[in-house]
């Protein structure tokens, strides 16, 4: 382990630093602050004593900031993919958890020997996996502050800042993103950070069901249907089994190339008046804007005009895509939001929240607390009527009640970054996706099968005399060869049946050399499917 | 803002720090790593820089110190309830978003005027509100650790360290609890962590509702019913809600004084076969182990008993007074357990494990898998069937699909406290929580109003002939008055139609004088009804 020194050079830095020791290694290093009881078999410690948080706090900074570094620097020791095999770690670790406390040091070279190699590097410059999860600085400082207060804000009384902020910040980024003025908390609606879009589709779900069931009666449960494309994310499906929607009545409308895998508003609309027609109930419909399978954008303008026609309840996932709707350029993608009940984005994907950052803006808060509220004694805070709307408990906006301080790091990102600075780490990624784009369409063995919006590549090696089985294979074998190399991380989708390989930008390590290098590694090993002139 | 220096004095220490400033305050100071745009009027900056991270983590690890610091030495400076008014954050801040940067100067500046004022300190000393949600060292590193690596494990192979530790620590802690051999993951069983108990309850009704859905068809769902005591969390009757059970059909059986406001056996069979009778099919009970309400205890034995005969899915809740079971004179309260068919604890309460931490056990995976599984082709991944046992993928046995590390942070803290410190730390607190006791049992305008087990106390001021409705508006007015010195902060709770005081133990600083300190507040400001000898 190295600790590097602190080399800070703005204007008033941290100080010097010779962190060049955690410990001694035989298990009593870092337990200053506690008391070693005479005689007895146990290093009595307390379970918070700042100086040891100060001093430890500091070790575990330069551990971070060195794996950031390394990852840059010596990525050879670092494969983005874990390269492990199952049920690996279990033979290194005891099988208890031992009755003695052990140092940091000990702790830091097990993460080190034994955690490091079953890691997946999701902030390694060369993961281009799924959809990335970014963290920043901000980010990260934010989760250190957020951890280091350590509220449970369920209620407005038990911490005023962590309800506050919240309403506040996200009024910031709806305005950001020119979300209607209905989102926003001075109106009906308003803003919460869930964990996950996960999380936003099923409390949604569940606002909008519990809607229909209070007008005509619990008994219609079996009776109601969802509609979304079959490209929606899996959690759509799996919110609405949770609820109790029969999985018969979800229906994913087929979609293909020549809508670039967005929905169809003429079938949706065919869709449910054959539902109404045989005596179903259509409420609700999951548009997305950047699926996770292509970045597929469906049109939320025509949907938006089908779901206020039938009175149905229309949520717009665009977790991934929803970022980059900061940028002007891309905030056509979500036009037609306006006629949305309810809108989600992931900023723990691409605004570099670190995880979880899950906000999601409802026209009608009344909806969502109507399903999810609890009134336990125990909680019970009297305010004074004139402060009734002031006061948010958004316990009841979710499924936990307790919550963790999220819009700190909201808060600080779009602080310490500023707007146009979050707008050109957007715009950034875009462009090397751009990049790796022209890549593929210059080689003639490879094709760009989706156009693309954002900062995802869809891409494949073309099949060779129409044998899309034999294409498919190759592009199976060709993602295997790429991932086992440890050098970078791509994943793939199906399309159409098609095995279709994902080049996702938007770790906030990546810059241009490590999508040139991509390539370069993605044509060596296509090579051996190439050379001959064959895919 | 001070920043203190270093003082670790363990073997090896952290170095010296002169951490003087921050930036100097003009928006500047912490760009370094990122190129300034000549005439520009944006500071480009890159989202991640290691050596920013390590310049800027040092200073908020020193404010996070200097917080807990401050809490102990400055009290007067920290109301444990904020002490604000609604809405008064929002003229404190801009209506916008900054397009520009900000220094993180400016940034700490802000949490120090205008956030902490609205900070409820769950980690003060001096908080005995609800039940302590307990970070430590040992926690706090693990968030930081978790937020450094921000992997996302929702399959074996997007982290594997990740899956394969959360399996490991959590049949460590299996075993220190004791649990049957059905829960660890040598067998059908095995432990997952979940955000919450909320979430736990959630997913373990689900399991339960499907599997009998998936016995008897779907139609059924009306007359499915669940059981629980009148005392039990909040979040079970939402969850029930949530997976579409009818309201009606929520049996909260009631409780009182006679058991310690524990469920009787005989109220549930009770229930069971009155519903048999009627049609119903009863399917889930929820029995708690140290309620919310008074750390009431339903009796697992018989409990479990009755669930089996009725083929009934018995969760326990055991939120709060589970993690005293790590210690043995603490473990007969789940007794019984061998016959539930899942078992949660909330390690963030008592286990010092930073929010959020919720492991939950089930004895057969596969009913929650079988409620909770998604397979979008954009996850696949091809394991070799030998292996098929050993990975475990856990988006399948959660709400959400993505997920932190938390098992990081548990391990952690196992290893860097040990299980004998643990036992010390929520004995100690046992032991305050008995001294607040004898200090209330002294008193006789006070009375103790249930029996304790672990380290809450209920509590309030003796009616005076007789008027309870009287008693009932002293006790509610004494809360408030506490409450609004800032120098303390409890909570209450409503007992077969009392106004009850509740005192918690469990913060992580806390020690005799906190709660010597706290008793004599509480007598001070109970002076006004007593001093005439009236309640």
């Amino acid at each position: 382990m190295e600790f590097g020194n602190g080399t800070g050079n703005g204007t008033g830095n941290c100080g010097i630093r010779n962190g060049n020791g955690i410990g001694n290694g035989n298990g009593n290093g870092n337990v200053n602050g506690n008391e070693k009881v005479k005689g007895a078999n146990v290093i009595k410690m307390k379970p918070m004593d700042s100086e040891l948080l100060r001093e430890q706090g500091h070790i575990m900074v330069d551990f971070i900031a060195d794996y950031y570094r390394d990852l840059q620097d010596s990525p050879q020791d670092f494969p983005v993919l874990s390269q492990v095999q199952p049920g690996y770690l279990r033979d290194m670790l005891p099988n208890s958890a031992p009755d003695q406390p052990e140092s940091l040091n000990e702790l830091l070279d097990d993460v080190t020997k034994k955690i490091m190699p079953g890691i997946t590097h999701w902030q390694s410059p060369s993961y281009f996996a799924y959809y990335a999860s970014s963290t920043s600085v901000a980010g990260f400082l934010g989760e250190m502050l957020n951890a280091g207060l350590s509220v449970v804000g369920f209620t407005w009384q038990t911490s005023p800042a962590a309800t506050e902020l919240e309403i506040i910040v996200l009024d910031w980024l709806a305005k950001l993103l020119q979300l209607p003025d209905h989102f926003l908390s001075t109106g009906h609606g308003g803003g919460v950070i869930q964990g996950t879009g996960c999380e936003a589709v099923l409390v949604v779900v569940l606002a909008a069901r519990d809607r229909i069931l209070k007008q005509v009666g619990k008994t219609v449960l079996p009776q109601l249907v969802v509609y979304a494309s079959d490209q929606t994310h899996s959690s759509f499906r799996k919110a609405c089994l949770i609820g109790g929607i029969h999985e018969e009545n979800i229906r994913l409308l087929k979609t293909d190339s020549s809508t670039n895998y967005g929905l169809l508003p003429e079938s949706l609309e065919e869709a449910i008046s054959h539902d109404i027609a045989k005596g179903f109930m259509p409420f609700f419909i999951c548009a997305t804007v950047g699926t996770t399978s292509s970045a597929a954008v469906d049109p939320l303008v025509p949907l938006g005009k089908i779901a206020k026609k039938y009175g149905i309840w229309m949520h717009v996932d665009a977790a991934y895509a929803g970022n980059a709707c900061i940028c002007p350029e891309y905030r056509k993608f979500i036009d037609g939001v306006e006629n949305a009940d309810s809108f989600n984005m992931n900023a723990h994907k691409w605004l570099f929240a670190n995880q979880t950052c899950s906000p999601l803006w409802v026209k009608d808060r009344y909806a969502l607390i109507d399903a999810l509220k609890t009134n336990p004694e125990y909680l019970e805070y009297k305010v004074k009527v004139s402060e009734r709307d002031v006061v948010v408990n958004y316990k009841d906006w979710q499924i936990s009640l307790s919550r963790r301080f999220r819009s700190l790091k909201l808060w600080m990102v779009l602080r310490l970054y500023g707007s146009e600075n979050l707008r050109n780490f957007i715009r950034e990624h875009v462009n090397l996706a751009k990049q790796f784009e022209d890549y593929v369409t210059q080689d003639p063995h490879f094709e760009v099968v989706t156009t693309r919006y954002f900062s995802l590549v869809c891409f494949r090696l073309v099949p060779v005399d129409g044998d899309e089985d034999k294409c498919n294979q190759r592009n199976r074998e060709l993602l295997a060869a790429i991932n086992s190399t440890g050098k970078i991380f791509i994943s793939h989708t199906a399309l159409s049946g098609q095995f279709i390989l994902r080049f996702a930008v938007g770790a906030p390590l990546t810059e241009e050399k490590h999508v040139t290098e991509a390539w370069e590694i993605i044509q060596k090993h296509a090579s051996k499917f190439t050379r001959n002139g064959n895919c």
